[in-house]
Protein backbone atom coordinates (compact mmCIF):
# COMPACT_ATOMS: atom_id res chain seq x y z
CA UNK A 1 0.00 0.00 0.00
CA UNK A 2 2.04 2.89 -1.37
CA UNK A 3 0.71 6.22 1.38
CA UNK A 4 2.11 8.92 -0.28
CA UNK A 5 -1.22 8.14 -2.57
CA UNK A 6 -3.55 8.19 0.25
CA UNK A 7 -6.47 10.00 0.59
CA UNK A 8 -9.11 10.93 2.33
CA UNK A 9 -12.17 9.65 1.89
CA UNK A 10 -16.20 10.51 2.94
CA UNK A 11 -19.25 8.21 3.20
CA UNK A 12 -22.39 10.46 3.73
CA UNK A 13 -25.79 9.33 3.44
CA UNK A 14 -29.20 10.38 4.61
CA UNK A 15 -30.07 6.99 5.92
CA UNK A 16 -27.16 4.21 7.57
CA UNK A 17 -24.47 5.39 4.78
CA UNK A 18 -24.27 1.32 4.60
CA UNK A 19 -24.41 1.50 0.66
CA UNK A 20 -22.48 4.37 0.07
CA UNK A 21 -19.34 2.18 1.88
CA UNK A 22 -20.08 -0.40 0.25
CA UNK A 23 -19.77 0.62 -2.86
CA UNK A 24 -16.94 3.38 -2.49
CA UNK A 25 -14.69 0.44 -0.68
CA UNK A 26 -15.65 -1.80 -3.78
CA UNK A 27 -14.67 0.91 -6.26
CA UNK A 28 -11.45 1.92 -4.18
CA UNK A 29 -10.38 -1.91 -3.81
CA UNK A 30 -9.68 -1.48 -7.54
CA UNK A 31 -6.89 1.01 -6.88
CA UNK A 32 -3.66 0.84 -5.23
CA UNK A 33 -4.04 3.11 -2.96
CA UNK A 34 -4.55 4.06 0.89
CA UNK A 35 -7.35 5.73 2.47
CA UNK A 36 -8.45 7.02 5.33
CA UNK A 37 -12.40 7.16 5.87
CA UNK A 38 -15.11 9.17 7.44
CA UNK A 39 -18.40 7.88 7.55
CA UNK A 40 -21.12 10.25 8.13
CA UNK A 41 -25.11 8.86 8.31
CA UNK A 42 -27.95 10.37 8.73
CA UNK A 43 -27.34 13.73 6.85
CA UNK A 44 -31.23 14.08 7.42
CA UNK A 45 -31.01 18.30 7.35
CA UNK A 46 -30.21 21.36 6.03
CA UNK A 47 -28.38 22.22 8.90
CA UNK A 48 -25.86 19.15 8.99
CA UNK A 49 -25.32 19.32 5.36
CA UNK A 50 -23.78 22.62 5.61
CA UNK A 51 -22.15 21.13 8.62
CA UNK A 52 -20.55 18.46 6.75
CA UNK A 53 -19.80 20.26 3.75
CA UNK A 54 -17.87 23.01 5.87
CA UNK A 55 -15.46 19.96 7.19
CA UNK A 56 -15.09 18.49 3.42
CA UNK A 57 -14.17 21.83 2.20
CA UNK A 58 -11.84 22.46 6.00
CA UNK A 59 -10.21 19.18 4.87
CA UNK A 60 -9.49 20.32 1.29
CA UNK A 61 -8.06 23.52 2.20
CA UNK A 62 -5.49 21.56 4.91
CA UNK A 63 -4.54 18.88 2.85
CA UNK A 64 -4.59 20.55 -1.11
CA UNK A 65 -5.76 17.36 -2.07
CA UNK A 66 -9.48 16.74 -3.06
CA UNK A 67 -11.09 14.18 -0.40
CA UNK A 68 -13.15 11.79 -2.46
CA UNK A 69 -16.54 12.07 -1.63
CA UNK A 70 -19.50 8.73 -1.88
CA UNK A 71 -22.55 10.41 -1.34
CA UNK A 72 -26.06 8.30 -1.10
CA UNK A 73 -28.62 11.18 -0.33
CA UNK A 74 -32.25 10.67 -1.51
CA UNK A 75 -33.39 14.39 -0.82
CA UNK A 76 -32.56 16.75 -3.62
CA UNK A 77 -32.19 19.45 -0.76
CA UNK A 78 -29.83 17.70 1.09
CA UNK A 79 -27.74 16.13 -2.07
CA UNK A 80 -27.09 19.50 -3.20
CA UNK A 81 -25.09 21.30 -0.59
CA UNK A 82 -22.73 17.90 -0.25
CA UNK A 83 -22.32 18.51 -4.12
CA UNK A 84 -21.36 21.84 -4.06
CA UNK A 85 -18.44 20.75 -1.53
CA UNK A 86 -14.70 21.22 -2.58
CA UNK A 87 -14.67 17.43 -2.58
CA UNK A 88 -14.69 15.17 -6.07
CA UNK A 89 -18.49 13.89 -5.19
CA UNK A 90 -20.01 10.74 -6.63
CA UNK A 91 -23.21 10.18 -6.15
CA UNK A 92 -24.10 6.11 -6.44
CA UNK A 93 -27.43 5.42 -6.23
CA UNK A 94 -28.85 8.95 -7.67
CA UNK A 95 -26.43 8.19 -10.75
CA UNK A 96 -28.52 4.90 -11.77
CA UNK A 97 -32.00 6.50 -11.17
CA UNK A 98 -31.85 8.41 -14.04
CA UNK A 99 -31.23 5.44 -16.39
CA UNK A 100 -33.45 2.90 -14.59
CA UNK A 101 -36.31 5.30 -14.86
CA UNK A 102 -36.15 5.46 -18.81
CA UNK A 103 -36.01 1.88 -18.54
CA UNK A 104 -38.71 1.71 -16.41
CA UNK A 105 -41.22 4.28 -18.29
CA UNK A 106 -41.77 5.52 -14.43
CA UNK A 107 -41.03 8.19 -12.08
CA UNK A 108 -38.90 7.33 -8.93
CA UNK A 109 -40.79 7.88 -5.83
CA UNK A 110 -38.26 8.59 -3.31
CA UNK A 111 -38.18 7.83 0.06
CA UNK A 112 -35.22 8.88 1.93
CA UNK A 113 -33.51 5.86 4.21
CA UNK A 114 -35.68 3.10 2.63
CA UNK A 115 -32.70 1.04 1.75
CA UNK A 116 -32.13 -0.08 5.40
CA UNK A 117 -35.06 1.29 7.04
CA UNK A 118 -38.04 -0.64 9.01
CA UNK A 119 -41.77 0.01 7.07
CA UNK A 120 -44.62 -1.39 7.09
CA UNK A 121 -44.36 -3.16 3.80
CA UNK A 122 -41.24 -5.47 4.98
CA UNK A 123 -42.19 -5.70 8.92
CA UNK A 124 -42.93 -9.22 8.27
CA UNK A 125 -39.95 -10.39 6.92
CA UNK A 126 -37.99 -8.16 9.37
CA UNK A 127 -39.27 -10.31 12.15
CA UNK A 128 -38.52 -13.30 10.00
CA UNK A 129 -35.22 -12.07 10.02
CA UNK A 130 -34.59 -11.54 13.57
CA UNK A 131 -36.29 -15.10 13.94
CA UNK A 132 -33.82 -16.50 12.01
CA UNK A 133 -30.78 -14.68 14.32
CA UNK A 134 -32.47 -16.36 17.18
CA UNK A 135 -32.65 -19.28 15.80
CA UNK A 136 -29.37 -19.46 14.41
CA UNK A 137 -28.05 -18.62 18.70
CA UNK A 138 -29.74 -21.35 20.20
CA UNK A 139 -28.68 -24.03 18.05
CA UNK A 140 -24.93 -22.55 18.12
CA UNK A 141 -21.99 -25.22 18.21
CA UNK A 142 -24.05 -28.04 18.72
CA UNK A 143 -25.94 -26.39 22.18
CA UNK A 144 -29.66 -27.99 20.84
CA UNK A 145 -30.12 -31.10 18.32
CA UNK A 146 -34.10 -30.62 18.67
CA UNK A 147 -36.06 -27.96 16.20
CA UNK A 148 -33.12 -29.54 13.62
CA UNK A 149 -36.53 -29.74 11.11
CA UNK A 150 -36.62 -26.27 11.26
CA UNK A 151 -32.75 -25.49 9.73
CA UNK A 152 -32.14 -24.63 6.26
CA UNK A 153 -28.93 -25.73 6.84
CA UNK A 154 -26.56 -27.82 9.32
CA UNK A 155 -22.76 -26.77 9.85
CA UNK A 156 -20.22 -29.33 10.69
CA UNK A 157 -16.59 -29.19 11.41
CA UNK A 158 -13.82 -28.94 13.96
CA UNK A 159 -13.66 -26.29 16.47
CA UNK A 160 -12.32 -23.07 14.95
CA UNK A 161 -12.63 -23.93 11.36
CA UNK A 162 -15.43 -20.49 11.00
CA UNK A 163 -19.11 -21.87 11.84
CA UNK A 164 -20.38 -20.18 14.06
CA UNK A 165 -19.59 -16.52 12.58
CA UNK A 166 -20.71 -18.42 8.93
CA UNK A 167 -24.02 -19.54 10.87
CA UNK A 168 -24.35 -16.03 12.14
CA UNK A 169 -23.74 -13.83 8.71
CA UNK A 170 -26.43 -16.15 7.07
CA UNK A 171 -29.11 -15.44 9.63
CA UNK A 172 -28.13 -12.13 9.38
CA UNK A 173 -27.27 -11.25 6.11
CA UNK A 174 -29.61 -13.39 4.55
CA UNK A 175 -32.42 -14.90 6.63
CA UNK A 176 -31.24 -18.04 6.91
CA UNK A 177 -31.70 -20.02 10.04
CA UNK A 178 -28.40 -22.01 10.21
CA UNK A 179 -27.53 -24.58 12.57
CA UNK A 180 -23.71 -25.66 13.43
CA UNK A 181 -22.47 -28.56 15.44
CA UNK A 182 -18.92 -28.76 16.40
CA UNK A 183 -16.67 -32.27 16.32
CA UNK A 184 -15.25 -32.12 19.72
CA UNK A 185 -11.01 -32.57 19.70
CA UNK A 186 -10.10 -34.18 22.59
CA UNK A 187 -12.10 -37.85 21.50
CA UNK A 188 -11.52 -38.36 18.55
CA UNK A 189 -13.89 -41.57 18.13
CA UNK A 190 -16.52 -38.37 18.40
CA UNK A 191 -15.73 -37.97 14.94
CA UNK A 192 -19.19 -40.23 14.02
CA UNK A 193 -22.32 -38.48 12.81
CA UNK A 194 -24.69 -38.27 15.61
CA UNK A 195 -28.11 -40.29 14.81
CA UNK A 196 -29.71 -36.67 15.50
CA UNK A 197 -27.91 -35.25 12.30
CA UNK A 198 -28.39 -38.38 10.08
CA UNK A 199 -32.17 -37.43 9.62
CA UNK A 200 -31.02 -34.49 7.98
CA UNK A 201 -28.36 -35.73 5.93
CA UNK A 202 -29.58 -33.30 2.86
CA UNK A 203 -29.29 -29.87 5.26
CA UNK A 204 -25.54 -30.83 6.54
CA UNK A 205 -22.77 -28.96 4.94
CA UNK A 206 -19.02 -29.02 6.02
CA UNK A 207 -16.39 -26.68 6.26
CA UNK A 208 -12.67 -27.82 6.83
CA UNK A 209 -9.63 -25.71 6.82
CA UNK A 210 -5.73 -26.13 6.54
CA UNK A 211 -4.17 -27.76 9.27
CA UNK A 212 -1.26 -24.58 10.06
CA UNK A 213 -4.32 -21.98 9.77
CA UNK A 214 -6.18 -23.92 12.06
CA UNK A 215 -2.77 -24.31 14.49
CA UNK A 216 -2.62 -20.31 13.81
CA UNK A 217 -6.06 -19.66 14.95
CA UNK A 218 -6.51 -21.66 17.87
CA UNK A 219 -3.09 -20.72 19.24
CA UNK A 220 -4.35 -17.38 19.76
CA UNK A 221 -7.06 -18.70 22.03
CA UNK A 222 -4.76 -21.14 23.68
CA UNK A 223 -1.13 -21.33 23.08
CA UNK A 224 1.09 -24.27 23.46
CA UNK A 225 -2.21 -26.68 24.12
CA UNK A 226 -2.35 -30.01 22.96
CA UNK A 227 -5.64 -28.33 21.19
CA UNK A 228 -3.22 -25.85 19.60
CA UNK A 229 -0.96 -27.94 18.09
CA UNK A 230 0.08 -28.99 14.39
CA UNK A 231 -0.24 -32.58 15.40
CA UNK A 232 -3.79 -32.41 16.86
CA UNK A 233 -4.86 -30.08 14.03
CA UNK A 234 -3.47 -32.28 11.02
CA UNK A 235 -5.29 -35.04 13.13
CA UNK A 236 -8.98 -33.64 13.54
CA UNK A 237 -8.93 -32.35 9.85
CA UNK A 238 -8.13 -35.39 8.84
CA UNK A 239 -10.28 -37.17 10.32
CA UNK A 240 -13.47 -34.36 9.73
CA UNK A 241 -12.96 -34.73 5.82
CA UNK A 242 -12.82 -38.35 5.98
CA UNK A 243 -15.94 -38.09 7.36
CA UNK A 244 -17.56 -35.73 5.09
CA UNK A 245 -16.44 -38.07 2.24
CA UNK A 246 -17.80 -41.44 4.05
CA UNK A 247 -20.98 -39.85 4.74
CA UNK A 248 -21.28 -37.88 1.37
CA UNK A 249 -21.33 -34.40 2.50
CA UNK A 250 -20.87 -30.94 0.94
CA UNK A 251 -17.63 -29.15 2.30
CA UNK A 252 -15.82 -25.99 1.64
CA UNK A 253 -12.07 -25.59 2.84
CA UNK A 254 -12.73 -21.72 4.62
CA UNK A 255 -9.13 -21.07 4.70
CA UNK A 256 -8.71 -18.43 2.04
CA UNK A 257 -12.14 -17.66 2.51
CA UNK A 258 -13.76 -14.31 4.83
CA UNK A 259 -17.15 -15.31 5.99
CA UNK A 260 -18.83 -13.00 3.26
CA UNK A 261 -17.27 -15.78 0.58
CA UNK A 262 -17.96 -18.88 2.77
CA UNK A 263 -21.32 -17.72 3.16
CA UNK A 264 -22.07 -17.11 -0.19
CA UNK A 265 -20.51 -19.67 -1.50
CA UNK A 266 -22.34 -22.39 0.31
CA UNK A 267 -25.52 -20.76 -0.56
CA UNK A 268 -24.30 -21.22 -4.20
CA UNK A 269 -23.66 -24.45 -4.13
CA UNK A 270 -26.44 -25.97 -2.26
CA UNK A 271 -28.73 -23.55 -4.38
CA UNK A 272 -30.20 -21.87 -0.72
CA UNK A 273 -32.03 -18.63 -1.98
CA UNK A 274 -30.70 -15.03 -0.62
CA UNK A 275 -33.19 -12.71 0.60
CA UNK A 276 -31.83 -9.02 1.11
CA UNK A 277 -32.62 -6.84 3.72
CA UNK B 1 -46.57 -2.89 -4.68
CA UNK B 2 -48.35 -2.88 -8.14
CA UNK B 3 -47.21 -6.57 -9.55
CA UNK B 4 -48.16 -5.31 -13.12
CA UNK B 5 -45.20 -3.47 -12.98
CA UNK B 6 -43.14 -6.53 -11.57
CA UNK B 7 -39.47 -7.20 -13.14
CA UNK B 8 -37.39 -9.85 -13.23
CA UNK B 9 -33.83 -8.36 -11.52
CA UNK B 10 -29.87 -10.05 -11.63
CA UNK B 11 -27.26 -9.59 -9.24
CA UNK B 12 -24.29 -10.95 -11.07
CA UNK B 13 -20.39 -10.79 -9.76
CA UNK B 14 -17.06 -13.21 -9.90
CA UNK B 15 -17.32 -12.36 -6.45
CA UNK B 16 -20.27 -12.92 -3.25
CA UNK B 17 -22.64 -10.20 -5.37
CA UNK B 18 -23.30 -7.80 -2.48
CA UNK B 19 -22.05 -4.93 -3.48
CA UNK B 20 -24.25 -5.31 -6.62
CA UNK B 21 -27.11 -6.77 -4.30
CA UNK B 22 -26.87 -3.87 -1.85
CA UNK B 23 -26.37 -0.78 -4.54
CA UNK B 24 -29.13 -2.68 -7.08
CA UNK B 25 -31.48 -2.81 -4.02
CA UNK B 26 -31.11 0.65 -3.12
CA UNK B 27 -31.71 1.90 -6.37
CA UNK B 28 -34.35 -0.13 -6.86
CA UNK B 29 -36.23 0.85 -3.57
CA UNK B 30 -36.67 4.27 -4.93
CA UNK B 31 -39.00 2.84 -7.33
CA UNK B 32 -42.61 1.73 -6.99
CA UNK B 33 -41.95 -1.79 -8.93
CA UNK B 34 -41.99 -5.05 -7.70
CA UNK B 35 -38.96 -7.32 -8.39
CA UNK B 36 -38.09 -10.78 -8.69
CA UNK B 37 -34.68 -11.59 -8.20
CA UNK B 38 -31.91 -13.71 -8.77
CA UNK B 39 -28.83 -13.15 -7.41
CA UNK B 40 -25.92 -15.36 -9.20
CA UNK B 41 -22.25 -15.32 -7.17
CA UNK B 42 -18.64 -16.84 -8.31
CA UNK B 43 -19.61 -15.93 -12.24
CA UNK B 44 -15.80 -16.78 -12.28
CA UNK B 45 -15.08 -17.78 -15.65
CA UNK B 46 -16.10 -17.79 -19.31
CA UNK B 47 -18.35 -21.06 -19.75
CA UNK B 48 -20.05 -19.76 -16.36
CA UNK B 49 -21.34 -16.49 -18.18
CA UNK B 50 -22.26 -17.64 -20.61
CA UNK B 51 -24.51 -19.88 -19.67
CA UNK B 52 -25.76 -16.75 -17.69
CA UNK B 53 -26.60 -14.99 -20.55
CA UNK B 54 -28.34 -17.73 -21.84
CA UNK B 55 -30.21 -17.69 -18.45
CA UNK B 56 -31.02 -13.91 -19.34
CA UNK B 57 -31.81 -14.14 -22.81
CA UNK B 58 -34.32 -17.02 -22.32
CA UNK B 59 -35.96 -14.91 -19.40
CA UNK B 60 -36.12 -12.21 -21.93
CA UNK B 61 -37.75 -14.30 -24.83
CA UNK B 62 -40.24 -15.49 -22.51
CA UNK B 63 -42.03 -12.90 -20.50
CA UNK B 64 -40.87 -10.08 -23.54
CA UNK B 65 -39.96 -7.92 -20.90
CA UNK B 66 -35.74 -6.78 -20.25
CA UNK B 67 -34.59 -8.10 -17.06
CA UNK B 68 -32.67 -5.44 -14.99
CA UNK B 69 -28.53 -6.59 -14.74
CA UNK B 70 -26.91 -5.23 -11.93
CA UNK B 71 -23.13 -6.44 -12.24
CA UNK B 72 -19.74 -6.00 -10.12
CA UNK B 73 -17.68 -8.35 -12.22
CA UNK B 74 -13.88 -7.29 -12.41
CA UNK B 75 -12.55 -9.21 -15.62
CA UNK B 76 -13.67 -7.39 -18.76
CA UNK B 77 -14.09 -10.49 -20.43
CA UNK B 78 -16.28 -11.84 -18.36
CA UNK B 79 -18.44 -9.09 -18.29
CA UNK B 80 -18.50 -8.16 -21.74
CA UNK B 81 -20.40 -12.08 -21.91
CA UNK B 82 -22.85 -10.45 -19.81
CA UNK B 83 -23.06 -7.11 -21.21
CA UNK B 84 -23.99 -8.59 -24.41
CA UNK B 85 -26.87 -10.21 -22.83
CA UNK B 86 -30.20 -9.31 -23.72
CA UNK B 87 -31.13 -7.60 -20.04
CA UNK B 88 -30.59 -3.83 -19.56
CA UNK B 89 -27.26 -4.15 -17.64
CA UNK B 90 -26.21 -1.76 -14.97
CA UNK B 91 -22.03 -2.36 -14.16
CA UNK B 92 -22.34 -0.29 -11.09
CA UNK B 93 -18.64 -0.63 -10.03
CA UNK B 94 -16.67 0.08 -13.28
CA UNK B 95 -18.79 3.38 -14.10
CA UNK B 96 -17.03 4.80 -11.10
CA UNK B 97 -13.89 3.34 -11.73
CA UNK B 98 -13.36 5.99 -14.86
CA UNK B 99 -13.77 9.07 -13.25
CA UNK B 100 -12.05 7.63 -10.13
CA UNK B 101 -9.28 7.04 -12.54
CA UNK B 102 -8.94 10.20 -13.78
CA UNK B 103 -9.22 12.19 -10.36
CA UNK B 104 -6.48 10.03 -8.64
CA UNK B 105 -4.78 9.55 -11.60
CA UNK B 106 -3.50 6.47 -11.50
CA UNK B 107 -4.53 3.37 -13.28
CA UNK B 108 -6.40 0.42 -11.37
CA UNK B 109 -5.03 -2.34 -10.71
CA UNK B 110 -8.14 -4.92 -10.25
CA UNK B 111 -8.24 -7.88 -8.50
CA UNK B 112 -11.08 -10.16 -8.97
CA UNK B 113 -13.38 -10.27 -5.61
CA UNK B 114 -10.58 -7.93 -3.03
CA UNK B 115 -13.97 -6.43 -1.76
CA UNK B 116 -15.39 -9.18 0.37
CA UNK B 117 -12.06 -11.56 -0.15
CA UNK B 118 -9.23 -12.80 2.42
CA UNK B 119 -5.51 -11.09 1.42
CA UNK B 120 -2.74 -10.82 3.12
CA UNK B 121 -3.19 -6.98 3.95
CA UNK B 122 -6.65 -7.46 5.51
CA UNK B 123 -5.82 -10.60 7.43
CA UNK B 124 -4.93 -8.84 10.94
CA UNK B 125 -8.12 -6.62 10.07
CA UNK B 126 -10.33 -9.69 9.76
CA UNK B 127 -8.94 -11.95 12.61
CA UNK B 128 -10.01 -8.58 15.21
CA UNK B 129 -13.05 -8.86 13.09
CA UNK B 130 -13.85 -12.71 14.65
CA UNK B 131 -12.35 -11.68 17.85
CA UNK B 132 -15.10 -9.42 17.78
CA UNK B 133 -17.82 -11.93 16.92
CA UNK B 134 -16.22 -14.05 19.78
CA UNK B 135 -16.48 -11.48 22.44
CA UNK B 136 -19.77 -10.24 22.13
CA UNK B 137 -21.44 -13.86 21.87
CA UNK B 138 -19.12 -14.54 24.84
CA UNK B 139 -20.58 -11.69 26.23
CA UNK B 140 -24.53 -11.80 24.86
CA UNK B 141 -27.58 -11.01 27.33
CA UNK B 142 -25.17 -10.75 30.01
CA UNK B 143 -24.13 -14.02 30.04
CA UNK B 144 -20.27 -12.81 31.72
CA UNK B 145 -19.43 -9.28 33.35
CA UNK B 146 -16.12 -10.26 33.51
CA UNK B 147 -14.01 -8.47 30.73
CA UNK B 148 -16.25 -5.95 29.99
CA UNK B 149 -13.33 -3.46 30.25
CA UNK B 150 -12.44 -4.78 26.65
CA UNK B 151 -16.11 -3.71 25.52
CA UNK B 152 -16.16 -0.72 23.36
CA UNK B 153 -19.86 -0.65 24.16
CA UNK B 154 -22.41 -2.31 26.66
CA UNK B 155 -25.96 -1.87 25.56
CA UNK B 156 -28.84 -2.18 28.34
CA UNK B 157 -32.05 -2.84 27.90
CA UNK B 158 -35.32 -5.05 28.58
CA UNK B 159 -35.72 -8.58 27.65
CA UNK B 160 -36.48 -8.26 23.10
CA UNK B 161 -35.58 -4.97 22.50
CA UNK B 162 -33.02 -5.68 20.16
CA UNK B 163 -29.98 -5.71 22.13
CA UNK B 164 -28.74 -9.13 20.85
CA UNK B 165 -29.05 -8.88 16.44
CA UNK B 166 -27.92 -5.22 17.64
CA UNK B 167 -24.74 -6.18 19.19
CA UNK B 168 -24.34 -9.01 16.48
CA UNK B 169 -24.27 -6.82 13.68
CA UNK B 170 -21.78 -4.39 15.53
CA UNK B 171 -19.42 -7.08 15.57
CA UNK B 172 -20.17 -8.66 12.24
CA UNK B 173 -20.12 -5.43 10.15
CA UNK B 174 -18.10 -2.69 11.63
CA UNK B 175 -16.09 -5.00 14.02
CA UNK B 176 -17.23 -3.63 17.25
CA UNK B 177 -17.09 -5.59 20.69
CA UNK B 178 -20.19 -5.36 22.12
CA UNK B 179 -21.57 -6.27 24.88
CA UNK B 180 -24.81 -6.35 26.19
CA UNK B 181 -26.75 -7.15 29.67
CA UNK B 182 -30.65 -7.34 29.89
CA UNK B 183 -33.01 -5.62 32.73
CA UNK B 184 -34.82 -8.80 34.08
CA UNK B 185 -38.85 -8.76 33.96
CA UNK B 186 -39.63 -10.77 37.12
CA UNK B 187 -38.35 -9.06 39.83
CA UNK B 188 -38.56 -4.91 38.83
CA UNK B 189 -36.21 -4.64 42.19
CA UNK B 190 -33.78 -5.40 39.20
CA UNK B 191 -33.87 -2.43 37.52
CA UNK B 192 -30.84 -1.18 39.05
CA UNK B 193 -27.36 -0.48 37.60
CA UNK B 194 -24.92 -3.24 38.78
CA UNK B 195 -22.19 -2.09 39.89
CA UNK B 196 -19.91 -4.10 37.41
CA UNK B 197 -21.31 -2.16 35.01
CA UNK B 198 -21.26 1.43 36.82
CA UNK B 199 -17.64 1.63 36.30
CA UNK B 200 -18.01 1.35 32.58
CA UNK B 201 -20.46 4.09 32.62
CA UNK B 202 -18.82 5.89 29.60
CA UNK B 203 -19.56 3.12 27.45
CA UNK B 204 -22.99 2.14 28.57
CA UNK B 205 -26.01 2.87 25.61
CA UNK B 206 -29.81 1.85 26.56
CA UNK B 207 -32.23 0.58 24.13
CA UNK B 208 -35.85 1.64 24.29
CA UNK B 209 -38.84 -0.06 22.44
CA UNK B 210 -42.73 1.03 22.31
CA UNK B 211 -44.50 -0.66 24.85
CA UNK B 212 -47.26 -2.20 22.19
CA UNK B 213 -43.94 -3.36 20.14
CA UNK B 214 -42.30 -5.31 22.47
CA UNK B 215 -45.78 -6.65 23.81
CA UNK B 216 -46.20 -7.89 19.77
CA UNK B 217 -42.91 -9.25 20.10
CA UNK B 218 -43.41 -11.29 22.61
CA UNK B 219 -46.46 -12.81 22.48
CA UNK B 220 -44.41 -14.00 19.03
CA UNK B 221 -42.48 -16.44 21.74
CA UNK B 222 -44.90 -16.38 24.91
CA UNK B 223 -48.67 -16.31 24.38
CA UNK B 224 -50.41 -14.99 26.86
CA UNK B 225 -48.07 -14.87 29.78
CA UNK B 226 -47.32 -12.07 31.88
CA UNK B 227 -44.30 -10.88 30.62
CA UNK B 228 -45.72 -10.70 26.65
CA UNK B 229 -48.67 -8.78 28.71
CA UNK B 230 -49.29 -4.77 27.80
CA UNK B 231 -48.98 -3.91 31.45
CA UNK B 232 -45.81 -5.49 32.08
CA UNK B 233 -44.34 -3.82 28.65
CA UNK B 234 -45.16 -1.02 29.93
CA UNK B 235 -43.97 -1.12 33.52
CA UNK B 236 -40.66 -2.52 32.31
CA UNK B 237 -40.32 0.05 29.47
CA UNK B 238 -40.96 3.07 32.09
CA UNK B 239 -38.91 2.00 34.64
CA UNK B 240 -35.42 1.40 32.22
CA UNK B 241 -36.48 4.68 30.78
CA UNK B 242 -35.87 6.08 34.38
CA UNK B 243 -33.25 4.27 35.14
CA UNK B 244 -31.57 5.25 31.89
CA UNK B 245 -32.32 9.23 32.92
CA UNK B 246 -31.30 8.46 36.48
CA UNK B 247 -27.93 7.61 35.08
CA UNK B 248 -27.29 9.62 32.44
CA UNK B 249 -27.28 6.79 30.23
CA UNK B 250 -27.85 7.66 26.59
CA UNK B 251 -30.48 5.80 24.94
CA UNK B 252 -32.60 5.26 21.88
CA UNK B 253 -36.12 3.81 21.04
CA UNK B 254 -35.22 0.76 18.56
CA UNK B 255 -39.12 0.42 17.36
CA UNK B 256 -39.04 2.11 14.27
CA UNK B 257 -35.55 1.10 13.42
CA UNK B 258 -34.00 -1.94 11.63
CA UNK B 259 -30.72 -3.59 12.79
CA UNK B 260 -28.80 -1.71 10.74
CA UNK B 261 -30.40 1.96 11.34
CA UNK B 262 -29.94 1.01 15.03
CA UNK B 263 -26.46 0.13 15.17
CA UNK B 264 -25.21 2.90 12.85
CA UNK B 265 -27.03 5.54 14.74
CA UNK B 266 -25.39 4.26 18.47
CA UNK B 267 -22.15 4.44 16.51
CA UNK B 268 -22.71 8.22 15.22
CA UNK B 269 -24.13 9.00 18.89
CA UNK B 270 -21.00 7.55 20.68
CA UNK B 271 -18.83 8.54 18.51
CA UNK B 272 -17.10 5.09 17.93
CA UNK B 273 -15.20 4.41 14.24
CA UNK B 274 -16.52 2.40 11.87
CA UNK B 275 -14.79 -0.14 10.22
CA UNK B 276 -14.93 -1.94 7.09
CA UNK B 277 -14.73 -5.99 5.87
Amino acid sequence: MDTSNERSVFYISDGTAITAEVLGHAVLSQFPVGTNSVTLPFVENVQRAQAVKAQINALYQQSGVRPLVFISIVTQEIRDIILQSEGFCQDIVQSLVAPLQQELGIAPAPVANRTHGLTANNLGKYDARIAAIDYTLAHDDGISLRGLEDAQIILLGVSRCGKTPTSLYLAMQFGIRAANYPFIADDMDNLKLPAALKAFQHKLFGLTIDPERLAAIRQERAENTRYASMRQCRLEVGEVEALFRTHQIRYLNSTNYSVEEIATRILDIVGLNRRMF
